[in-house]
């Protein structure tokens, strides 16, 4: 029923690839952005995709790092993510080309779009939303909450968080700070936190990573999962 | 399609008297038992209940205040609550009288029940998962978190509570601190935090009280009814 499309695109003089994924008759739908985890684009998100097709959404899974580091190992791709982390202006410039790619696209209706991600794509979603974006919502699976460091923006965004309460990476003091600065940003914001649940909670091969703290959880993927389709059915009509 | 039945019932020495919502047929069904605010059993309670029963189940409105005390004014209830709240082991064991009541009932599957409460008949539902009753699932809807300074137990039900980050009744220490609590209770639990949401989000005639900070909310309304009937998907199967 779905199909996948490659995009090639530059970003600032890199070579990127994302991967379209639409139904056969190239129809304009409301669209997801998935910004994938600090291993790129995988068959994880493509498979979030396919499902967000069945839904009768197109999707946009997006390269933020790079063709040349498709299929890289571990170590590089934590190196990447870092160098992309250590300059959130740029990291946001990089999510600003995104959007303008995903409007681009003749499948896309430019006023239905929400961005979701997985773990540092979280992380850039809300950073997309923080910057004042002009997208539905900006959703994180279990994503990093630390702030960005630029001048306080409007959100326009409606923005939900699916938290694993036991993330070693994000603390209850920084689910309690991301509330507060949602809350001046004027989002309208949600936070769904899961006990006993850790990072990574929506990727079945999450204990490849071999990160502490870093684990699958069926039902909080499903629950989550669940979510996110209400999401999308409040914000898309 | 549904219909009420008054049930009088005797809790140490005090006349209650709690409504069975449930189908005119009297099947037994899976069962939810709704635990009022501080107002009392109300047309809030029952029209939720008779939501439930188009949803394909029971519920049970629970009176927790007494006979003498229906239709009576807030100050004599608030009195009345503060009264409840001040002991809470007896709070307790007027909730486990409420459990039987409602497994007593020939229309209730007694291995299938659901406890759910508003503000403080959400805390009252909190303090049934935390004594380690067999329930499926306990559920709070901008609910009190105090702590009842019992004995902790392993925790049984799934809890779920839903939350106005506003709330200035639990504020986000209080929301962090139920978090540590239900973890440390090995309880599978989640909170759902809404932003700009106060306390009472789920009563339209929550203005009506007179209290800052409490209003109600129908977008966060809808959210919860949401969360809280996947939740009953999940639970009942």
């Amino acid at each position: 029923m779905s199909k996948y499309r490659s995009i090639p695109h530059n970003f600032e003089g890199e070579e990127l690839e994302s991967v379209f994924v639409g139904r056969r008759d190239g129809a304009a739908r409301p669209t997801v952005i998935l910004i994938p985890t600090v291993m790129g684009v995988s068959d994880l998100e493509k498979g979030f995709g396919r499902q967000l097709v069945e839904l009768g959404y197109n999707s946009l899974v997006a390269d933020l790092f790079g063709k040349k580091f498709h299929g890289a190992p571990r170590d590089t791709m934590f190196g990447e993510m870092n160098r992309l982390k250590s300059d959130r202006a740029a990291l946001l410039r990089r999510m600003q080309h995104v959007l303008e790619l995903a409007r681009g696209q003749s499948e896309v209706q430019g006023d239905h779009i929400v961005v979701a991600g997985y773990c540092f794509g979280g992380m850039c979603a809300l950073d997309l939303a923080r910057s004042g974006a002009d997208v539905l919502a900006a959703v994180s699976f279990h994503g990093l909450f630390d702030p960005p460091g630029l001048p306080a923006q409007k959100i326009k965004a409606k923005v939900v968080a699916f938290h694993g309460w036991d993330d070693p990476m994000v603390p209850p003091e920084k689910v309690v700070a991301l509330g507060q600065e949602l809350t001046d940003g004027g989002s309208d914001w949600q936070i769904h936190a899961y006990g006993h649940v850790g990072h990574g909670f929506t990727n079945p091969h999450a204990a490849s990573l071999q990160i502490e703290g870093v684990a699958y959880n069926e039902l909080a993927a499903e629950r989550s999962w669940t979510s996110f389709v209400n999401l999308l059915e409040e914000v898309f009509g």
